[in-house]
Protein backbone atom coordinates (compact mmCIF):
# COMPACT_ATOMS: atom_id res chain seq x y z
CA UNK A 1 0.00 0.00 0.00
CA UNK A 2 2.72 2.21 0.88
CA UNK A 3 3.47 2.47 -3.57
CA UNK A 4 -0.64 3.26 -4.02
CA UNK A 5 0.15 6.15 -0.97
CA UNK A 6 3.02 7.90 -2.98
CA UNK A 7 1.29 7.77 -6.33
CA UNK A 8 -1.75 8.80 -4.79
CA UNK A 9 0.21 11.78 -2.96
CA UNK A 10 1.72 12.48 -6.36
CA UNK A 11 -1.28 12.86 -7.90
CA UNK A 12 -3.14 14.79 -5.69
CA UNK A 13 0.12 17.21 -5.41
CA UNK A 14 0.09 17.15 -8.55
CA UNK A 15 -3.68 17.85 -9.70
CA UNK A 16 -4.47 21.11 -7.00
CA UNK A 17 -1.67 22.80 -7.95
CA UNK A 18 -2.48 22.39 -11.65
CA UNK A 19 -6.19 23.37 -10.65
CA UNK A 20 -4.60 26.44 -8.37
CA UNK A 21 -2.07 27.93 -10.97
CA UNK A 22 -3.73 26.85 -14.56
CA UNK A 23 -6.89 24.76 -14.74
CA UNK A 24 -6.34 24.44 -18.59
CA UNK A 25 -3.33 21.87 -17.85
CA UNK A 26 -5.56 19.50 -16.47
CA UNK A 27 -6.43 18.56 -19.71
CA UNK A 28 -3.82 15.94 -20.39
CA UNK A 29 -5.45 13.68 -17.13
CA UNK A 30 -8.62 13.53 -18.61
CA UNK A 31 -9.50 11.26 -22.16
CA UNK A 32 -12.91 10.71 -24.32
CA UNK A 33 -14.19 8.79 -21.72
CA UNK A 34 -13.43 10.36 -18.34
CA UNK A 35 -16.33 11.39 -16.31
CA UNK A 36 -16.94 14.37 -14.24
CA UNK A 37 -20.01 14.96 -11.90
CA UNK A 38 -19.19 18.56 -10.11
CA UNK A 39 -21.86 19.50 -7.81
CA UNK A 40 -24.42 17.05 -9.26
CA UNK A 41 -24.24 18.43 -12.98
CA UNK A 42 -22.53 15.52 -15.10
CA UNK A 43 -19.79 15.93 -17.86
CA UNK A 44 -18.39 13.33 -20.45
CA UNK A 45 -15.12 13.85 -22.22
CA UNK A 46 -11.92 16.00 -21.80
CA UNK A 47 -13.44 19.01 -24.11
CA UNK A 48 -16.30 18.96 -22.11
CA UNK A 49 -14.93 18.56 -18.60
CA UNK A 50 -11.83 20.82 -19.27
CA UNK A 51 -14.37 23.19 -20.78
CA UNK A 52 -16.69 23.32 -17.46
CA UNK A 53 -13.44 23.52 -14.88
CA UNK A 54 -11.66 26.60 -17.15
CA UNK A 55 -15.43 28.48 -16.94
CA UNK A 56 -15.47 28.01 -13.05
CA UNK A 57 -16.98 31.61 -12.16
CA UNK A 58 -13.79 32.24 -9.79
CA UNK A 59 -10.10 33.40 -10.59
CA UNK A 60 -8.17 32.14 -7.82
CA UNK A 61 -8.81 28.87 -5.58
CA UNK A 62 -6.60 27.57 -2.71
CA UNK A 63 -6.86 23.86 -1.68
CA UNK A 64 -6.07 22.21 1.57
CA UNK A 65 -5.99 18.84 1.51
CA UNK A 66 -7.00 17.25 4.58
CA UNK A 67 -7.06 13.74 3.72
CA UNK A 68 -6.58 11.46 0.78
CA UNK A 69 -7.09 7.91 1.09
CA UNK A 70 -6.02 5.43 -2.07
CA UNK A 71 -7.49 1.47 -2.57
CA UNK A 72 -6.46 -0.73 -5.48
CA UNK A 73 -9.21 -0.76 -7.98
CA UNK A 74 -9.76 -3.05 -11.04
CA UNK A 75 -7.68 -3.36 -13.68
CA UNK A 76 -4.44 -1.88 -11.84
CA UNK A 77 -6.83 1.43 -11.24
CA UNK A 78 -6.53 3.41 -8.21
CA UNK A 79 -9.41 4.91 -6.58
CA UNK A 80 -8.76 8.43 -4.21
CA UNK A 81 -10.83 10.11 -1.54
CA UNK A 82 -9.74 13.61 -1.20
CA UNK A 83 -11.20 15.83 1.74
CA UNK A 84 -10.61 19.00 2.42
CA UNK A 85 -11.03 22.70 2.28
CA UNK A 86 -10.80 25.55 -0.35
CA UNK A 87 -10.77 29.28 -0.98
CA UNK A 88 -12.36 31.13 -3.59
CA UNK A 89 -10.73 34.44 -4.35
CA UNK A 90 -11.03 37.26 -2.10
CA UNK A 91 -13.26 34.80 0.24
CA UNK A 92 -12.90 34.37 3.81
CA UNK A 93 -14.72 31.59 4.33
CA UNK A 94 -13.09 28.17 3.79
CA UNK A 95 -15.57 25.46 1.92
CA UNK A 96 -15.31 21.85 2.63
CA UNK A 97 -15.36 19.42 -0.37
CA UNK A 98 -15.30 15.77 -1.14
CA UNK A 99 -13.41 14.56 -4.66
CA UNK A 100 -13.19 11.19 -5.81
CA UNK A 101 -10.82 10.04 -8.59
CA UNK A 102 -10.49 6.79 -10.10
CA UNK A 103 -6.91 6.64 -11.49
CA UNK A 104 -6.36 4.14 -14.85
CA UNK A 105 -2.56 3.42 -15.41
CA UNK A 106 -1.03 3.75 -19.18
CA UNK A 107 2.43 3.88 -20.60
CA UNK A 108 3.94 4.34 -17.06
CA UNK A 109 1.14 7.11 -16.38
CA UNK A 110 -1.95 7.59 -15.07
CA UNK A 111 -5.73 9.46 -16.41
CA UNK A 112 -8.78 9.99 -14.85
CA UNK A 113 -11.65 8.16 -15.39
CA UNK A 114 -14.27 8.95 -13.02
CA UNK A 115 -14.08 12.33 -11.28
CA UNK A 116 -16.82 13.25 -8.90
CA UNK A 117 -16.52 16.64 -7.11
CA UNK A 118 -19.00 18.23 -3.86
CA UNK A 119 -18.92 20.56 -1.28
CA UNK A 120 -20.16 20.08 1.93
CA UNK A 121 -22.51 21.83 3.12
CA UNK A 122 -24.01 21.91 6.78
CA UNK B 1 -27.94 7.56 -16.14
CA UNK B 2 -30.99 7.14 -14.58
CA UNK B 3 -30.93 3.89 -14.03
CA UNK B 4 -27.24 4.01 -12.49
CA UNK B 5 -28.75 6.91 -10.18
CA UNK B 6 -31.49 4.58 -9.34
CA UNK B 7 -29.15 1.68 -8.63
CA UNK B 8 -27.06 3.93 -6.07
CA UNK B 9 -29.83 5.30 -4.41
CA UNK B 10 -31.09 1.98 -3.80
CA UNK B 11 -27.80 0.68 -2.99
CA UNK B 12 -27.23 4.03 -0.35
CA UNK B 13 -30.84 3.46 0.90
CA UNK B 14 -30.08 -0.11 1.47
CA UNK B 15 -26.44 0.46 3.08
CA UNK B 16 -27.31 2.95 5.34
CA UNK B 17 -29.86 0.92 7.21
CA UNK B 18 -28.33 -2.16 7.75
CA UNK B 19 -25.53 0.51 9.11
CA UNK B 20 -27.86 1.59 11.29
CA UNK B 21 -30.03 -1.82 12.52
CA UNK B 22 -27.42 -3.72 12.27
CA UNK B 23 -23.96 -3.70 11.28
CA UNK B 24 -23.36 -7.61 10.47
CA UNK B 25 -26.02 -7.64 8.09
CA UNK B 26 -23.68 -5.66 5.81
CA UNK B 27 -21.82 -8.75 5.45
CA UNK B 28 -23.22 -10.55 1.98
CA UNK B 29 -22.01 -6.84 0.39
CA UNK B 30 -18.14 -7.67 0.68
CA UNK B 31 -16.01 -10.34 -0.42
CA UNK B 32 -12.36 -11.28 0.24
CA UNK B 33 -11.04 -9.05 -2.04
CA UNK B 34 -12.96 -6.25 -0.36
CA UNK B 35 -11.46 -3.65 1.00
CA UNK B 36 -12.28 -0.39 3.89
CA UNK B 37 -10.41 2.07 4.46
CA UNK B 38 -12.23 3.50 7.36
CA UNK B 39 -10.40 6.77 8.88
CA UNK B 40 -7.43 6.05 7.30
CA UNK B 41 -7.15 2.61 8.63
CA UNK B 42 -7.28 -0.14 6.35
CA UNK B 43 -8.75 -3.72 6.50
CA UNK B 44 -9.01 -6.13 3.77
CA UNK B 45 -11.55 -9.02 3.28
CA UNK B 46 -15.02 -9.53 4.54
CA UNK B 47 -14.53 -10.70 7.30
CA UNK B 48 -11.57 -8.02 8.58
CA UNK B 49 -14.23 -5.55 7.65
CA UNK B 50 -17.27 -6.42 9.13
CA UNK B 51 -15.04 -6.86 12.72
CA UNK B 52 -13.98 -3.48 12.23
CA UNK B 53 -17.68 -2.16 11.12
CA UNK B 54 -19.20 -4.40 14.14
CA UNK B 55 -16.89 -2.65 16.60
CA UNK B 56 -16.92 0.40 15.98
CA UNK B 57 -17.64 2.40 19.58
CA UNK B 58 -21.10 3.09 19.51
CA UNK B 59 -24.35 1.64 19.78
CA UNK B 60 -26.36 3.35 17.40
CA UNK B 61 -26.42 6.12 14.57
CA UNK B 62 -28.06 7.76 12.41
CA UNK B 63 -27.03 8.88 8.73
CA UNK B 64 -28.40 11.58 7.05
CA UNK B 65 -27.58 11.54 3.22
CA UNK B 66 -27.23 15.17 1.30
CA UNK B 67 -25.75 13.80 -1.51
CA UNK B 68 -24.96 10.69 -3.96
CA UNK B 69 -23.35 10.60 -6.91
CA UNK B 70 -22.74 7.82 -9.19
CA UNK B 71 -20.46 6.58 -12.35
CA UNK B 72 -20.09 4.89 -14.33
CA UNK B 73 -16.80 2.18 -13.72
CA UNK B 74 -14.88 -0.66 -15.41
CA UNK B 75 -16.58 -3.64 -16.10
CA UNK B 76 -20.15 -2.08 -15.52
CA UNK B 77 -19.15 -1.31 -12.26
CA UNK B 78 -20.24 1.66 -10.04
CA UNK B 79 -18.10 4.32 -8.56
CA UNK B 80 -20.54 6.28 -5.54
CA UNK B 81 -19.33 9.29 -3.73
CA UNK B 82 -21.70 9.94 -0.58
CA UNK B 83 -21.46 13.03 1.57
CA UNK B 84 -23.99 13.56 4.90
CA UNK B 85 -23.97 13.94 8.60
CA UNK B 86 -23.96 11.14 11.22
CA UNK B 87 -25.48 11.33 14.76
CA UNK B 88 -23.68 8.88 17.11
CA UNK B 89 -25.79 7.46 20.39
CA UNK B 90 -27.01 10.24 22.69
CA UNK B 91 -24.42 13.31 20.62
CA UNK B 92 -26.24 16.33 19.77
CA UNK B 93 -23.40 17.55 17.32
CA UNK B 94 -23.49 16.07 13.73
CA UNK B 95 -20.51 14.91 12.55
CA UNK B 96 -19.97 14.90 8.56
CA UNK B 97 -19.17 12.38 6.94
CA UNK B 98 -17.62 11.45 2.91
CA UNK B 99 -17.83 7.77 1.91
CA UNK B 100 -17.21 6.59 -1.75
CA UNK B 101 -17.72 2.87 -3.21
CA UNK B 102 -17.18 0.93 -6.03
CA UNK B 103 -19.96 -1.58 -6.32
CA UNK B 104 -19.04 -4.75 -8.59
CA UNK B 105 -22.24 -6.89 -10.34
CA UNK B 106 -22.54 -10.07 -9.61
CA UNK B 107 -25.93 -12.45 -10.59
CA UNK B 108 -28.13 -9.34 -10.77
CA UNK B 109 -26.75 -7.72 -7.67
CA UNK B 110 -23.81 -5.90 -6.18
CA UNK B 111 -21.16 -6.06 -4.35
CA UNK B 112 -18.60 -3.51 -2.73
CA UNK B 113 -15.31 -3.77 -3.44
CA UNK B 114 -14.21 -0.89 -2.72
CA UNK B 115 -14.93 1.50 0.78
CA UNK B 116 -13.39 4.55 1.94
CA UNK B 117 -15.12 6.45 5.30
CA UNK B 118 -13.78 9.83 6.50
CA UNK B 119 -15.40 11.90 9.10
CA UNK B 120 -14.71 15.81 7.61
CA UNK B 121 -13.31 17.81 10.38
CA UNK B 122 -13.10 21.91 10.29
Amino acid sequence: MADLNTLANQFVQYYYNLFQTNRADLKPLYRDNSMLTFEGAQFQGVNAIIEKLTTLPFQQVAHRIATFDAQPSINNGIIVMVTGELLIDQETNAQRFSQTFQLIPDSGTYWVLNDVFRLNYG
